[in-house]
């Protein structure tokens, strides 16, 4: 179900898109658009545009689509009379489950639940599932505190207006160059770039360096071990410094590859230090995989290449999984019901497409698949970096969750732009860099026609 | 398309029910699960468990159906292959919208655009939506602030590790008992529960009394204006005082009628006088329609109610709504891209729902039928209150977004649960409030219906 290649018919954006975004601008701020597309031609992992160009996708709406675009397993389901309901009424999750919600759960969230994490809580996006998962380890810190005991009177009625004890000054540590999401609670341990915090008060919470590495991780392994533990004293640093502020750090959160900050990858060494420093320090360890989950870097998690039983409180999800939503451990599931609540807490009409996303995922072992089309991407990229030292460098991935970075912000921009217009369409990340996201169905052949033409781009510059 | 009656097997839940529960309480919190639902079952007014009771459904998965269960128009509209891509391949609405994006939007959100209102932002539920239309509060009241002049190198240096000015101390002022969403910008400013708030740090931000009237309004006219005037003017002191802490407030949200907090209502004077006050202070007015808004009062807003040409800067929506969203004055659209911004930004799939909900409301007049059938409701509770004078009392209501007080608390619960084993399902809310939150295809003959058995409810007790 996937086209031969890209074909280009216009420059992108075209006129009829040109046409659509002077449309939309009368009614949204259209500034980000980049084209208008027609999803019903679109396949596999090409994206038609309304002006019929039909472009080889590596970006696939902010690495949210799993596999592809009108995967027929998907349009068949959409077909089955049976499942009409569950699009047409939209539950109350938290009071009123539909009858196969645990069935369905079990079979979808729960089949690929991280190591020792046998509860999860959908929700219906990236930043609902991070405040919802920081209200968790708010309660379960608290709870801790006050030995389990019940709350005073001046906690109960002092939360109502928003003072302490009831709120208590907790924190969230985050990394600089991290991403958690733009609600208020999120944006204050996102921390990637001026545009989405400027204005917005924030909480006074820490903010630790993340390493800063060199590239490829096996030949700088002594400098980059030393620049990991740096980072990792500064945590600790801050966490004391913080809880001698009396803003106590009662949870840490981190990508296990910093995506919209640039594609930072770290060693596994170093997370298993973060995940004890948490554990010394009684804070919990909340592991955000909204970009890097759904098996883009050859695991179901990016936190499996660290190869720890136990490596996280809480493990947050979005995008490629379709539906929102964490796992967390028994303990920080909240005491009481309604403590993490709201009206739909996620949307089953999502899990019954996640269903069916990860039979698609294990019955053409698309983990292998991504493993092998990430080596020959990530090996292109070597090449091509030794081909035109003076535009590109620091080639960098896992699986396909690949990045290159590009002589300056200019230069990418510029360079995404003529991509783009040749029929592959990319995305930018951190100052400088070009970050590759996939579908899981993107094979080896479509490294090599990627390659092909981002060469001729290339020597063009 | 609807049931004649309710239809009770067991009482609630039943076994099947209680088994489910079981197995689900293995993998989240159930304690708020009131039963499980058989949703392709379930039609019109009526919701069907999983142990085959039939339901009048007044509480309608928190006043979330706009049409009912199982709508012919929206099962038809699934059955229309050009549809199903839409439900397949989510995209990224703020760089990649589909084609039909702006006609779609114009077609449903726009034709039922607030007054002086031309731009709406589409979001995926109710709190995104305040979260966001709070970022572009903070976003306009900084631009006015610095003239509209570039940022500082401070604001933009500090604004990465959450610091002032970048992360101005800015506020907005909301209501005791208003309820707004639980993320934890909205959290702010929610004030109607102690286990909505409990151990989650919050900013410090004013509250106002929002108005404690006495129904019915009209007889108690003169002390209810006294009361509306004393909180006016505690909202004028708290934005004073607030400004004078260096945390000036940038806008005020309220609800037109609390819902969450207990159906409390305000006369369309105290609105007009918040909305002057709004205005002399240069803070933003963000009227709260997520439950209030799509037609359970009447009219399509609940403002409308209010007769203002220019009754906001800024409204927001999400339940009935199907998507979430706000309607914004030209004046608070962010100035750039990539300020309100988020993966999904909502999601086409509901907007496709609601082009067909506001079709079926149009041609079935609903908003005559919810006039008239909250006409009899509301007379049906005056009764019943002036037989049972020491079990109800404060009977209210707008359309059919009508409540009763209860006794007391524990008095209230066991009516909602007596009422629900003889099939009518009902929601408390505030301390000791009954809400009714049917659908808008609720017609007067299910009022008789409803009046009917809650008599044999109220008669036992
Ligand atoms: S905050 Fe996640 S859907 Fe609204």
């Amino acid at each position: 179900y996937d086209y031969d290649g890209p074909l280009m018919k216009t420059t992108v954006p075209g006129p009829r898109s040109q046409e659509l975004t002077k449309q939309l601008g009368d009614i949204q701020n259209v500034g980000a658009v980049n084209f208008f597309c027609n999803y019903e031609d679109s396949r596999g992992n090409y994206l038609v545009d309304v002006d019929g160009n039909r472009m080889l996708d590596i970006y696939t709406q902010i690495s949210s689509i799993p596999i592809g675009y009108n995967h027929p397993a998907l349009l068949k389901l959409m077909t089955n009379p049976n499942n009409l309901s569950t699009f047409v009424n939209r539950p109350a999750l938290g009071i009123l489950p539909p009858e196969n919600f645990p069935d369905k759960i079990t079979e979808s969230l729960l089949s690929i639940a991280p190591s020792g994490m046998t509860r999860v809580q959908t929700m219906a996006c990236g930043s609902c599932s991070n405040e919802n998962a920081f209200k968790s380890i708010f309660i379960w810190y608290r709870n801790k505190e006050r030995g389990h005991n019940t709350p005073s009177e001046e906690e109960l009625t002092s939360c109502m207006t928003n003072q302490a004890p009831g709120c208590p000054d907790l924190s969230i540590l985050s990394f600089m160059g991290g991403f958690h999401g733009r609600t208020l609670g999120c944006l204050a341990t996102t921390h990637s770039k001026v545009i989405h915090k400027l204005d917005v008060p924030s909480f006074d919470w820490p903010v630790a360096p993340f390493p800063r590495l060199k590239y490829p991780l096996e030949e700088f392994s002594r400098e980059n071990a030393q620049e990991e533990a740096r980072c990792l004293e500064e945590v600790e640093d801050l966490i004391v410094k913080w809880r001698q502020k009396g803003k106590p750090v009662a949870g840490i959160i981190i990508e296990p590859i910093q995506a919209e900050g640039g594609d930072n990858h770290a060693s596994p060494d170093f997370f298993r230090n973060l995940r004890n420093i948490s554990r010394k320090h009684g804070c919990a360890f909340h592991v955000d995989e909204v970009q890097t989950g759904g098996g883009c870097t050859g695991k179901f998690w990016a936190h499996e290449h660290w190869g720890m039983d136990d490596p996280a409180e809480i493990v947050s999800f979005s995008k490629k999984l379709l539906t929102g939503g964490y796992y967390q451990k028994d303990e920080l599931q909240a005491d009481k019901p309604y403590r993490i609540f709201n009206t739909w807490m996620g949307d089953p009409s999502k899990n019954l497409f996640l269903v069916e996303v990860l039979n698609v995922i294990r019955r053409e072992n698309l983990l292998e698949e991504v493993t092998r089309s990430g080596k020959a991407l990530l090996n292109g990229l070597y090449e091509l970096q030794a081909q035109y030292p003076g535009l590109l460098s620091r080639a960098r991935g896992q699986g396909t969750f690949c990045a290159i970075d590009v002589r300056d912000a200019a230069t990418r921009d510029r360079l995404l732009l003529q991509a783009r217009d040749k029929g592959m369409l990319l995305g930018g990340c951190g100052d400088q860099s070009i970050r590759f996201r996939p579908a899981l169905v993107f094979k080896e052949y479509h490294v090599h026609i990627f390659l092909n033409i981002f060469n001729d781009v290339l020597a063009q510059n």
